[in-house]
């Protein structure tokens, strides 16, 4: 009942909204849209500072074997995002600096897998991003098939072919490609108003008198001695 | 049989002690005290080469619930750190940009918390120091109360409200308050002692020799073949 | 039936294998001996970008003792690389500042240890580069024997003194004394294979292409959709 | 963006095929199923030999409040499993004895949990069988909403209400219930197989003739010595 | 600083309130004392349906040495519990069917230990219960000091000699010793409570009326659907 | 420099030594080799009171690829037990009922793997003892080469073919061949040692007064107060 496919086209957000959500960043979006969509925080990036939006292209590859990213390349557009991951949990190093000088040629802006990544310092070199379960020197092999461009689980979280991520220091969250306009615009609006917030606090104001917290703590019980 | 509170005011140690333990780093202030009070080694800095001491401020929060840390602000005063502990384990990221602002602007000089922190990026820039167990970008509610100023268990240490607290690359140690200025002067006289062993040994004398190891090694059966 | 010793003199691999594994790197070093070798991937540099090769001399050491790793100083030769392991698992802070001045001293590359370090700040400073599995000021003790130069296991890796340790951004792996130069020349080879590989690759040749990948991807029944 | 919903009416699998894949066990559903839907296997049972199989009534958590299992109790049916997923990492006990004794009361096969679990002891006199992240006595609030009978994604799997969860000491599959009849009409086969290879196989019959492997690791150079 | 000692006597809660508090389990009384006391959840029994409360006798060990304990047990009486802390993170086996044979001569109900334990098939058939972080059969040296009766950390709880220790499938929780009657006395009310619940809760009665649950939940904004 | 074999003859231990570390059990044959062989406790098995000891015959195996643990049913002997360790780290379920009811077939005792196993209910019925990392239902696949019979590093330890396995309820310790007869006969020692110190300690002699540790206790500057 299994069959392994590589999905030549799919459907992306659009790129007004994919590069907005890139500016507000992953915990701005990931409040946006209700607290949703956040991939598991074990997931770090191999170097600091990288920040980066765009389109899912999902790869679903077998432990310890990486030859269905290869497969993936052929079928990426300039800004998308690679999203691997296996089928069963595995900490090899699927990915290295080979496979980034190729993608990089093809304008892929960075890498999210639930698995090892290596070549980490030509990587950063490269200034090629990559948020990764561990770092591990452990090649993988070509002998199996998966698939390119179905739904996978990727660090907790689903994800579709075509789903806007986003990543940077705080981890990454994946919107749903439907939602991407309509969660930029929400995050638009917090990050407009955590500028005012931030200056207020800067000057000193309690938050407890900023939020108005005092009367329903204390209609909680809360005591001050 | 619980209840909720925030103390206003505690005993904090003299500020020379404080400054001097800073100075010696945790490492050191943790041998000078025999051994005694080092957080648990899974608290690591956002950034390296922060290196700060202050008398913990502590807040005891719900999982997934801030609520109290804003109450915390309040009762702040410039030099302190703020030690977060929950009340069951929980990663999520209790701490962001918006309340550094506050507590900097209060005159905090970092954060200890047993649980996770988010836009570690602006922390950074912001050079707002921040140990925690995890970065993660889920963020938290406001319903539950918590307490300020009561003793936690911190990442596997008991910290009573106005201990000191020492923290850098290293991890983080506890001095608790009465004992600050004893192990200030301990701490004081292990330095000396070092640098003038890091002198003897850089000239390439064989600590065997300068610790006098040779003769209980023997003692104990050491063979050399 | 046991007994602990100090091995005062090991056989080295040939000085112009070892540099040239270090330049090589650990990933093509473990491709290259037929990915064997690798620690486990829970080892990591203190800091970035150190990359070391040189012959191990090994430390075999009791839970929270240390005393083993300052008569390891005695047989050390310029170029070696210290490799401790304790009896069982241990995430104490074996090696601090001192210890690494006076391995310095004596040309002692690195200390690769499967426990904790401290002083990592200085140690970063001085360049005196460690792969540990944790950060930890917990210091320890000197009560117990263990031994120099004899069989470990250290990370998950069976180590003989004299083997060669290569070690980066990546991880660890350890090449056995008596393949070193075949091992050595075999990673050369790969390198200059990737080099051309890269260029062909960043000129946007795609790896289905290069690798003749689409025939047996078809044989086994991958589906293009 | 986000809202909370109780779904009452959910749509179920033929009672003939989730009870046909409850006889087969986990491992051999997830074979039939193309090797996919297996929950992560930090899950296990609270007892051993239990073995389930039932409708997924799903039960979306916040950390640390149990609030939303007690409205799941009113729409559940006889035959149907629970399913827990916090929104956040939590190792909370959100289930006891008296949980159980309503969902039991109301004809709930059993409870599948990626979080803590208390009164064990009870639950296992009960037969109220139980696959958990962890036991954990820590108790949890009523404070906030979660959402029942919604997608979520269940110690790394994602699960729609109405799919069909086979549970036993192997751990935890999910069967999309739109294939619920395919998937057990192809475990019944793979079952009937497996019973004539094991007679073959204590009879002494090697696997390696059973299967004709010889050729095929003959061609790929394994060698006999 | 820091030195070494045994403290022979300790005060002890009155033993009605620390039977009573066996009776009704660690979920039970966590509960009733404010959901504090809980001893981490990695900490699990080495067999089941044990269930025991006691007074602690603490035990402060170095990693890998078990010195101390044997030192313990010339200060325990009849009803006790030994709670044993190392000073640093350990997984040896530091108790042993020797260590048990003498405490269960001298009356102690059990062990509570944050490291490894050996023997365990034997311990059970002692019926001997013990809580341990791991299983491990590495044995440990008698080399160094440590203390006995003095307050330590264990598994995240702070416990001081004297205290009431519950333990049971659920885990461990600690009562401080002068809470002990309250926390009983609230417990049994507890309990109380719990029957007539689990009654009604048993003839299908919703919890959702039982607790009047439908007007809080409607006023948060829950939508059925 | 890889090659892939199958060892069909290996050298195994006098079976008199082999059956006497049997009877000793882990923890006792640890001790009397001098605390080394212990695999990592995080092995554990899949059913209390298993006891075997035999000769190792080891596979090496990929990622998810269970094809060697076949080819090794081949070469073993009545009396011998699997010992299983993949190339890099991996928890699949590698082994189920069929493969231990081929092996049991010809004699093997049970089965060590640095791993994931499945079918643990019909195992256990079985009554075929598997100690492994984790349990599993992840099945794997046939594709690539390992090894039969060469050394393989095993849950931290090395393991040569035809080296002594014991396993029980503590864990797995590997005595190397050629030693087997003395550990037994110094193991033998120890377990006559203990008969007699579990009777006096029975009878309540302190192990302060047996082993004589007051003395040296009190030389080290240990207090009672």
């Amino acid at each position: 009942m299994s069959k392994h496919v590589v999905v030549r086209h799919i459907e992306r957000a659009p790129s007004a909204a994919i590069d907005a959500l890139g500016t507000y960043g992953v915990a701005t979006v990931h409040e946006a849209q209700g607290r949703t969509g956040l991939l598991a925080h074990y997931m770090r990036p191999i170097y600091a500072r990288a920040c980066i939006s765009g389109s899912a292209v999902t790869v679903s590859v077998p432990p310890g074997d990486n030859w269905m990213i290869h497969a993936a390349v052929e079928v990426v557009q300039p800004g998308d995002i690679l999203v691997v991951a296996p089928t069963s949990p595995c900490s090899d190093g699927y990915f290295g600096d080979l496979l980034a000088t190729s993608l990089q040629a093809h304008g892929v802006k960075g890498l999210i897998i639930d698995a090892g990544v290596r070549d980490v310092a030509t990587l950063t070199d490269m200034r090629f991003p990559v948020w990764s379960k561990c770092i591990c020197a452990q090649g993988t092999i070509k002998a199996s098939l998966g698939s390119v461009n179905v739904p996978v689980i990727c660090a907790s979280q689903s994800i579709q072919p075509g789903d806007v991520i986003v990543a940077d220091d705080d981890g990454i969250v994946v919107v749903p490609r439907a939602q991407a306009v309509a969660v930029a615009e929400a995050a638009g609006k917090r990050v407009a108003n955590e500028e005012e917030k931030r200056k207020r606090l800067a000057a000193k104001e309690l938050g407890m008198d900023m939020y108005k917290f005092r009367e329903p703590l204390a209609a909680l019980g809360l005591k001050y001695v």
